[in-house]
């Protein structure tokens, strides 16, 4: 067993993306486009690229007509994209493989998929949050359950709204893995003409910025409900990010990741996106329905709402100061008003802007 | 003469504004704010505020009405606001001399008011930009005019789009002096139930973010306007402002500004809003508008347009890699087309996140 992939037998290499949802579909394209922009300029590993879905439907039309009627109807997905329902097939042979499957799912998933996975793959994880209960980072709950050492463990994160990136527009993101030269390749697997992926060694800052940037959404959202304008929100967001950064640089990262795509980038998308899920839920809050009604009438629970606590506690753990996301917690889970919220936030001690890191 | 503001000499202090412009006037307006509040609580420095501006009529307007009809009608100003065409009446005794002219006037604005400036005066820049043809900040114009030494110099800045401040929408903002202790009394001068300014001691960082905000926003203007989502303009922000600190951090500043509300803040806020001149400039020529016909329809040239020659100048002079300032300065001085501009960036070499700083 090798300890990671090497330049010169990524010629061709297999990728297996488990989960159809919309990023892992989105992912899965992106890499696909890649490949044959490699196979066309001859530079660089060509990918071939398998599709793991839960639901027949989808993999069929992905594979008979290269859509995902789920997620993107009338979208034409990558020709060579070939998608199925049987994760050993997927597997089988795949030296890197994606996943790309609800957070809080993710440990039950790979204990399935445990059996298939290739002793020498590269794990790469697309998802964003902090695991209930032992809050642990995704690449963490990886290396758990696959007994991988983090070397073997990388993550893509950055600005990548899918529905943007699935019409090809320009994005960029971070891949990220302790072990550089496995970053460099898993960059080549994914660079296409509208997708520019930069390397990185730090997970736990690209990690952290992921999950934290759902929660800080929700507080924007909630200034955007209140009918407040782009001052207030600049402020939440660079303010959101000053306490991102205190708790990563805490938990190990390196700061310079949360001013970077997958820090600073994802959260501004996310905060300006109105596609955001996190962002429309709090903005519902803001403008004046009680957290049951905002709650029944969201099809699916905003990822923050769910990670704000763990996240505060990881923060109070560690000892460091979270205002932003304490409120976003009292007011998702202990019934405190929107307005209450801003009024702990803007009578807090005046302070220099740097402190506590 | 004392070198600075000492804290037991400040319980009442002048302070004069010089430009009744729409940030000059919303500046007033805080610290008049905040005037009322300390004499309120008892606590912090009670700040006299006088405006000064060329045109009677606005003068008169605001001591007659506690209005603005040049620039906020309709919106009322603290009543104990008071105005004058007199520069010598506003300056006579004030301990604090705020500036807010056009950039480029500035050296020319204090020749004329230098001799009334008060001996122990502290003077404060709310000015963006970088002086065309010597390539200086505004704080060092200031220095070299009124041979101030740094301590004595302080800007503030951050996401304060001025319509939105002007109506008591919660903002944050950085006081920023090399002398600490005065950065802190004129943070207790701005301090307000909505304004609420942190302290810093780089006004290298401060003043570099607020400049280079104009030629990224024009960036992002030119993104909008060619029809790109939030991904692409999330990108160009974070990697704008990651070569607006490789430029800052070169200067002398610390990079930690700029991941600051007076850098990320600042430009994020201009960046998301419509109010801004300098991206809907970028947003007309990424819809297909050719050079000319923007600046013919365009009643004030958009700072960006201006100080980005200035500001790509002073990265060469430095040897600081400048890839999104030397597009827009291409576009908006030598004719590349946005579509050229957007595939030269797209298709430079893939690099770590982090480099040259």
């Amino acid at each position: 067993m090798t300890d990671q992939m090497s330049a010169d037998n990524v010629g061709r290499v297999k990728v297996a993306v488990l989960g159809s949802g919309s990023w892992g579909t989105t992912f899965a394209n992106i890499v696909a486009d890649a490949a044959d922009l490699a196979r066309k300029s001859g530079e660089g590993p060509v990918a071939e690229v398998v599709l793991w879905g839960r639901r027949a439907a989808v993999v069929d039309a992905i594979n008979e007509s290269s859509e995902n009627p789920d997620y993107f109807p009338g979208i034409t997905l990558n020709g060579r994209l070939h998608a199925t329902t049987d994760a050993a097939e997927a597997l089988a042979g795949a030296r890197v493989v994606v996943l790309a499957v609800p957070s809080q799912t993710l440990r039950e998933n790979l204990a399935s998929w445990r059996e298939h996975i290739a002793e020498d793959a590269v794990v790469v994880s697309l998802m964003k949050g902090v695991e209930l209960g032992t809050l642990m980072r995704m690449s963490q709950v990886v290396g758990e359950v696959l007994e991988l050492s983090e070397k073997r463990i990388a993550v893509v994160s950055g600005p990548n709204l899918a529905r943007e990136i699935i019409e090809r527009q320009p994005a960029t993101a971070v891949v990220a893995c302790p072990h550089y030269e496995t970053a460099v390749l898993l960059q080549g697997l994914c660079k296409s003409a509208y997708f520019r992926p930069y390397t990185s060694t730090d997970l736990v800052g690209v990690e952290i910025g992921g999950a934290m940037k759902n929660v800080i959404g929700l507080a924007v959202g909630v200034a955007e409900g209140m009918g407040f304008g782009d001052n207030t929100k600049a402020s939440l967001i660079t303010r959101g990010l000053a306490e991102t950064t205190r708790l990563a640089v805490t938990l190990g990262a390196d700061e310079h990741t949360l001013s970077g795509l997958a820090g600073m980038g994802d959260l501004v998308a996310t905060c300006s996106s109105p596609l955001s899920r996190n962002r429309t839920f709090g903005e519902k809050l803001g403008a004046g329905k009680t957290l049951e009604q905002v709650v029944a009438e969201t099809r699916q629970t905003a990822e923050g709402v769910k990670s704000s606590e763990s996240i505060l506690e990881l923060g109070w753990t560690h000892g460091v100061d979270m205002p932003i996301t304490e409120a976003v917690v009292k007011m998702m889970h202990h019934d405190m008003s929107p307005a209450q919220a801003l009024l702990a936030f803007m009578s807090r001690s005046t302070k220099p802007e740097r402190y506590g890191v």
